[in-house]
Parts: C-alpha cells; sequence; structure tokens
C-alpha cells in the first residue's frame, strides 16, 4: 500500500495526471471522473474506510469499442492499470471497485445497447452496459415471446453476471452455459470475436457456440485477458405454462433427505430449472431483521431457529423450483415431483401456474425472479444486522449433488461461521449434478469488529472448506487471492498457467491486475 | 515436402534415430513403431499415395501420463514434432494421419480406462483410448442406469470425438456441451486439471465445470495446446421410456417448412435430441450403391431421385428424433409433434417405443444410435461410388437454425457438389439453435481422377460457404489451413490469438503442428 492510496503502484501523480489528461482527449471530459467525491460511488459498498483500500483513481467511461481500444493504448503506454467493470452490482464480492488500488476503473454502463433480440433462435446480443431490467423492457417493448433468466437483484449487467459465472433460476440459468459468440478487446488493442463471428459476414455467430479450432470464450471469463465489448445470450422461448413451485422440510436433519428427493428429478429434467434451498434463517432474513427475533450475541441458539420456522409458517429448509413448458407436461411433471415428495416424511410442497407471459404486476414478488421478471427484493436480506447500515460478504462453494455431499459442506461451513459468533444464513442453487451454497455473512456497517469478524470467517471459510475438498465459485477482493491458492493441484498448475497466459496476452499487466488471483509479471511479488 | 517423405522439417534421419532411440528407452521398445509397413494402418485411409503426403515417421504408444510427459520432453529437446490421436478414427478428415509429414503418431489407444462411473451424479471420467464401445460396455457390466451418447460410428474415441467437437444423438449430443473437467498435459510437461480438478482432494470435478477464474477447456479442443489425458462426460440417466422417431417430406422444395416445424419443437426441447435431417440420397446410400440406380455420370438426375424416393418409401427428406423420459411425458411430446407435422401437407410421422434400458439385441439397428448403442452400420454409405474400395471427405457448414437459411446453405453446397458431376449427399444435424451440414463427399478410391475431384470440390465448397456466409466446424487435413483462412474477421484476429497462444505454450512447436490450421512459429512460412 502506498501513502497516497489512489495511486497505483510504480505510478506517480504526474505520470497519472498525464493519462488522465489523455484519456480526457480521447473520451471527452465528461467520460473521466477523478474527483474522490465522485468516485465513492465506486468503492466496495460494504467495506470499511479502517480495512484495505481498494479505492480507484479515476474513472472512465467509454461509449464505443474504439474508445475502449484507445484507452488500452493510453494504458500500455502510460503503464496504467486498469479495471474494467460492466455495472460494478456485485456487491457481496466488492462491486466496482479495483482488486489492486489506485487502478482506474473502466466502467461499461454506457455501453448499452441490446443489439439484437431473435425471436425465431431465441438470443439476444447485448453491450456490457445492458442490465437484466434493461434486457427485460427491451424484450416487452419488442414484443418477442421470449423469458430472459434473471438473478436475484437485477440491477447487474448481463454480460457482468455472465463473466462470473452467474447464475439465475429458468432453465436457462447457467449462465455462461447460455452464453454464444463474444467480441472482447484484447491488451494489444486488437478485437478478437469467437465461435462463428471470428468469420466476416456470418451468418450464424449467435446460434453456435464454437468455430473451427480452439474455443476460447471461458479464457474471458473470470480472468483479465481482455475486456469483453458484445455478448450473445441464448433465452427460454416463452413456455404456454410457468409453475412456480415451494417445498420445505421440517427439521434441520431432513436436508440430506430434501437433496435425495430432487436430485434424480433435476438431473433427468422433470424439475428443468435451477432451484434454489436456503435454511430459514435465508428465509427470515429476507422479511425480517435479526433483532425481531433474538437479541444476544453468538450465533442464533437452536430454540430460536425452531421459533422461527414456527412463526414463518415454513421448514428448517425451504426450496424454490420451477416448471415451463406445454401445461399437460407441467402437470405431469409436477405429479412426479409430487410423488417424490410424498415418501419424504414432514415435507410440504405447492405450486401455483401462470400463463408463460404473464406481465410483472400479475405475478406476486416471490413468484417473479423464476418467471424472468427482474426486481431487487432479496436487498432486504443485507439489512439483518444492520438495518440501512447493513452489509455482507458471500461465501459460496461448490460441492457434487449428493445428499451426504451438500449436508458435510453446509456443516463444515456452518461450523465455521458459528465459531465467528456469525449467524449462518445459506441458499443453495441447484445444478443437474452439483451444488453451489451461497453463504451470507451479514453484518453490521456500524459495527466495524463484526465487519472484521465478518471477514476473518470468511478467510477461515475458504481453508475449512478446501480442507474438506470444496473450492469457491467466486470471491471478495479481499480473498481473491487466498481461494486461488487453494487450487493447487500439481503445486499450482493453474496458476502457472493463467500466468503465463496473463504474460502472453497482457505483458504490461495493464488489464484488471489481481482478478481472481492472477497477477501480472510485476506484481507477483508476493510469491516465490 | 522433402526427398524423404517421413521425415519432419528441418529433422534429419540420424536425428530421427536418436529421438526414435529416447522413445524407445522411455516407453519400451513395443510401444514404438517406425517400420513403413506397420505404420501403413495410421496413413489418411481415402486418400490416394499419388495425393498429399500425410504420413508419419513413427507412432508412439504411451499408456500413463508419465510416458506422455517423457515424450514431450524428449521432442522438445530433439525439436520432433507430435501428432496425437486418441483413436485416430475420424476418417473422413485424415483418420490418424498427421498435418506435418514426418511427425511422429502419439497414439493414445493404450490408454483406454474408464476410470470411473459415477451413476448418482450421471458422469464418467475416462482416458482418451476409450471408445464408444468400451464405454458402453463398462456401463453395462457395471449394471449402471445411464445411456450414453453415440456418434454414428462406435469405434471412435471418446475424449477424441469430444475434442474435435463431436455431436451423437441423444438429448447429450453435443460432445462438448457435456465435458466436464479434463487433465492436459502441456507442451511443457506441466500436468493441469480443469475446473475443480485444479484443487487438490477436491470432491466435485466432475460435476461442475468451471473452478476460480477462467476456463480453459475450450482451448484444447480442435487444438494443438496440449495432450489431453482425463475427461469427464456427462451422462443421460435412463429414461423410463425411449422413442425413436421418424417424419419425412415428399418434396425437395419441403424442406424449408420440414425445418420451420420443427425448429421451435426442438428450441422449448418437446424434441430433446440432436436430430438428423438427410436427403434421400443418404436415405439410399446406407443400403444400396449408385450402380444400382443410375450409371451415367455427373450427378443423380431430378428423376433418378425421385424413382429412389419412391422405391425406398421414403421422402425427399426423412428425419431421425427421439424423445426420453416419463412415459406419460413420452406420450405427451409425440402428441405435440404429431399435431404440427399435422400442418405439413404430405409429410409422414411414425415412432416406436421402447423401455428406456433396452438390450442392443432387443432394438433394430436403425432405432440404437439414439439410443446410445455404438454401431457401425453407418460405413456402407461410404461405398456408394466404389464399393470396398469406396472413401469419403466430409464438408460441414453451420448455419442458424432457420428454414430460409438452411435451405439457402443446401442450396450452395449442392451446386457446387453437382459442378463437380458428384452426387449430393447430405445430413443435417439439428440442434437447438443451429443446423450443422454434413456433406458426404464419396468417391471411388480406384478412381484416382474422382478423388481428385473430391478434395478439389471440398475446396472450393469452403470458399463458396464462407462467401455465402457460413463456416465449417471441422475440416479434413487437406483443407485444414484454406478453412481457418475463412475465419477472418478483423484481418484473422482469431488466428493471431491463435498463434499468440501457440507461442506462449508451445514455443518448439512440438505438438500437433499445423492441427486446425495453426502452426509453431517456425512454420508460418506461408504467411507474411
Amino acid at each position: 500500500m502506498t501513502d497516497q492510496p489512489n495511486l497505483p503502484p510504480g505510478v506517480s501523480a504526474s505520470q497519472l495526471a498525464t493519462a488522465l489528461k489523455r484519456f480526457e482527449t480521447a473520451l471527452g471530459a465528461d467520460a473521466v471522473l477523478s474527483d474522490q467525491a465522485s468516485l465513492a460511488e465506486f468503492y466496495d459498498p460494504y467495506n470499511l474506510p479502517s480495512r484495505t483500500n481498494f479505492k480507484p483513481s479515476a474513472a472512465l467511461f467509454p461509449t464505443t469499442v474504439e474508445q475502449i481500444q484507445e484507452i488500452i493504448r493510453i494504458a500500455n503506454e502510460a503503464k496504467t492499470p486498469l479495471w474494467t467493470v460492466s455495472q460494478g452490482r456485485n456487491n457481496a464480492y466488492g462491486g466496482a471497485a479495483p482488486r489492486l488500488p489506485g487502478a482506474v476503473l473502466v466502467h461499461l454502463r454506457n455501453m448499452n445497447r441490446v443489439l439484437e433480440i431473435d425471436e425465431a433462435n431465441a438470443y439476444a446480443m447485448v453491450e456490457p452496459g445492458v442490465r437484466f431490467f434493461d434486457l427485460y423492457e427491451a424484450i416487452r417493448a419488442g414484443g418477442h415471446k421470449l423469458m430472459i433468466s434473471v438473478p436475484d437483484l437485477g440491477w447487474g449487467s448481463v454480460i457482468g453476471n455472465t463473466l462470473d459465472h452467474g447464475f439465475g433460476y429458468t432453465p436457462y440459468g447457467d449462465h455462461t452455459a447460455s452464453q454464444c459468440g463474444i467480441e472482447v478487446v484484447l491488451a494489444n488493442g486488437d478485437v478478437l470475436r469467437t465461435g462463428m463471428g471470428a468469420m466476416r459476414g456470418n451468418r450464424a455467430w449467435q446460434t453456435y457456440k464454437k468455430g473451427f479450432g480452439p474455443t476460447p470464450d471461458g479464457l474471458f471469463m473470470q480472468s483479465n485477458f481482455g475486456i469483453v465489448t458484445k455478448m450473445g445470450m441464448w433465452l427460454l422461448p416463452t413456455p404456454e405454462c410457468y409453475m412456480s413451485c415451494y417445498a420445505s422440510v421440517p427439521k434441520e436433519a431432513d436436508l440430506e433427505a430434501l437433496i435425495e428427493t430432487i436430485r434424480p428429478l433435476v438431473l433427468d429434467r422433470t424439475i428443468p430449472n435451477y432451484p434454489i434451498v436456503g435454511n430459514v434463517l435465508g428465509a427470515a432474513s429476507q422479511t425480517s431483521r435479526r433483532k425481531d427475533w433474538y437479541n444476544g450475541d453468538g450465533p442464533l441458539p437452536e430454540p430460536v431457529l425452531d421459533d422461527m420456522t414456527k412463526k414463518l409458517n415454513c421448514g428448517r429448509w425451504n426450496m424454490r423450483f420451477a416448471l415451463y413448458g406445454h401445461e399437460t407436461i407441467v402437470n405431469t411433471q409436477y405429479k412426479i415431483v409430487q410423488a417424490a415428495f410424498a415418501k419424504l416424511p414432514g415435507a410440504t410442497l405447492g405450486g401455483r401456474k401462470y400463463a408463460g407471459a404473464t406481465m410483472a404486476q400479475d405475478v406476486p414478488p416471490s413468484d417473479r425472479i423464476q418467471a424472468g421478471i427482474p426486481g431487487l427484493d432479496i436487498l432486504n436480506m443485507v439489512a439483518w444486522y444492520g438495518g440501512d447500515e447493513g452489509g455482507h460478504l458471500d461465501f459460496s462453494p461448490i460441492c457434487a449433488l449428493k445428499g451426504a455431499e451438500v449436508v458435510r459442506q453446509t456443516q463444515v461451513v456452518r461450523g465455521v461461521v458459528e465459531s465467528f459468533g456469525l449467524d449462518y444464513c445459506a441458499g443453495i442453487i441447484i445444478m443437474p449434478r452439483s451444488a453451489l451454497q451461497i453463504c451470507l455473512l451479514n453484518f453490521d456497517k456500524k459495527d466495524p469488529a463484526q465487519v472484521d469478524r465478518a471477514f476473518e470467517c470468511c478467510k477461515a471459510l475458504v481453508v475449512a472448506a478446501a480442507k474438506a475438498g470444496y473450492g469457491e465459485y467466486r470471491a471478495h477482493l479481499e480473498v481473491m487471492d487466498l481461494v486461488a491458492e487453494q487450487y493447487d493441484f500439481n503445486d499450482h498448475a493453474l496458476r502457472r498457467f493463467n500466468e503465463r497466459m496473463k504474460d502472453a496476452l497482457d505483458p504490461n499487466g495493464i488489464l484488471s491486475p489481481g482478478k481472481q488471483g492472477i497477477w501480472p509479471k510485476a506484481l507477483r511479488k508476493a510469491r516465490s
């Protein structure tokens, strides 16, 4: 860390000023911010000033690919590190803030065109600034019979979420799997299109994922190897019928049986979407705050959790899933699910059917997300401890979709969380063969000791999970290096490989240094 | 080309002999072949001696990852180019033959272990030598309720087919999409595992595709950036019911309406598999030879095609597809398909239902492939012109799945094929949003002029298709450079990118030089 927190390492104040002048010439003065007051919008939203500095030195707002090429040219010449965000709304992991203090933010929110919507082949091509809200509106405005997949919060970028391995909840909920074709600006300024887009005038770019030869798309996700400027996303044709379903089991110990009940149903796509299974605290935090239930220190005692379960009239574990398609098939799928749940003692099951094209105002908020209707309702969860000044940090490991595995992983996570005196709040996204546990480490930003505890807890979780055989799918800026460190097969072969890619593609190390633990050569000082 | 056809460029006979001695020391004498008679097995099976030389100088048969590392070490030191094949059965595109004459074949057929089959999460992990036949047998032997996806010919390698973007016909027919986790030996000898396998002791490697940071899996497909030694493949849980279905339309001009009929059905997965639509010549060539129909030169005249259609009691375009799942759902899906085809004048539709676990002997050969039962029946198509000495070359462009697009592309292809005096034989694999046309350029190996004509036709097709906006998904050794050349967006940005990767990962250019048009620095002489 440097005395002037907003200068990147090795860049003097006058060098930065010169670079900013050049950025202004290239983009216009309105597209360059460098006063601290304006930049505060882009700080890690839930971190404390007393903690690590992840502040940018400036922010740039390009509107075209050519401007991004120009930014890259200047950054290479001035050796100014950049940090790219699409909307920068990934708040549980650091928001828009750069991993490297002083990096210049390349904020893509003004590149926000929906470039194409094709109903016959059910895809959209978008720019990075397009939010889930925007894509939803564009599809409605065009009258297209298409349903998008949205994550819990609709304010994020479709591209940003996908590049960071994001999930939604329709059958297209695995967003990286729904991506088809990207355009990316490389660190040498070259514009690359992948798949069929690598051929001028090709007519199948957004309909077939591969091209001729290797497919590099995955290289540009969760990485710092390029700046993605266009992406195709496959969409669900609006189904005749959408059925939003709920299930629950009464006891903590029922989780294993619940997972084993749904495992074959998601594997054979009787349940075709990405369900989520949350604990009672997950349910409680969406509609209430901790003080409504308990005022003591330490994790919530079991009797309080039982009390919650009773009063909220829910289960210790609660599942949301959905069915989509021809109504007769949806009815049959639901009957198959009913038969499976009938064997699960104490389980509840229910569902509500809608026409697939139902408008947002006709669907209660709780049933909107699975219908691809974006919202912000879930934000309330963050207020658990701190109310309006609540914050959170997410810890998110993957495991195989087997009852015993999911239970084992939740026990490892809960044990560590509670050992730090925090409440265990978890939602488990169910994929056909694996599960992604999102453990919300909520805290009160007015309580610096609790904020520190949440971050230290997160670090302890990373190490404990790896020891138990689980890796994370994402990480907050502050734990990126630690998470990457756990991927240690063959003495960190993956890191060596990533660093070789980084050196080959970005020898000056200007693109998002430190992202996902990948550092350019000059900044690898910590490792020997 | 060199006078001694089996020496790689820049390697003298004595240098090669020294390298082979070292390979023998590392692998054992039995695992190294260098006499021409034995090597003939690995020549391009359908090419002529009078044409381009794609012969290897030797062949190595490693059995372990460590032996591959040793091969790579020796090849780097001796600057000996290698060419890797898993089974080398991709006969329409060159078989096991290396693109670079004289390259040493690294043949992985002896690394043939099925390493793991997990029924609960429905995956297998295999080595490169495992054929579709082998995986099928291993699953049967273990009594696992799993169905594999197989391509038309079962003798190929599961890994090899997947790395080359291969297709089968079950709902898991897009093999690259079903891949989860690879182990790859890089050109510096480093062993890399992708996804969760990048963490020692991780318990989710074959269940979740990504890891932390960029996902390089696609980089190792259709590429020469590494040697893949393990791969996870997702499998279909054996469905309660399998229904093999057939449809046809009577007239050539019905193709557009046929595609428009099935487009929404595959898009919303009412038809959940990868159907194929073939022209009448595709049907005829599976059961008869050209001389049975016509003895004239030039492409088959329309009246002959009409005659074929009548006598074979099929359509001018014939479709095969299948349904899988709970019988009640299969029945409903079939009703929906029936209703759609009822609007298509002259169309026929039919199907046969089986229990999903039906054994091969209980299923007629024509219904086996879509049930994941491997076979070799389709080989008969190659005998069209030449009988036992028939050969073929495949031309295989992609287009968006729209009736007008598919028709436009088939017309471009048919026009070129017939202008070379060849019969137009095509099968179109239907994906949810795109179509892959496999145009079989059959020939008689006893007729060198016809062989030449087929190869020249293929080259003309590559150029004509690109001009019309279509790119190929695979290519024969002889047209790899030409196909790669068509991917020309931004003055060949993709090629520049691939070459940068190649130089970074394989500076000595030892791995499969020329594969998919990617050449190491020292051999890029042709371009300036």
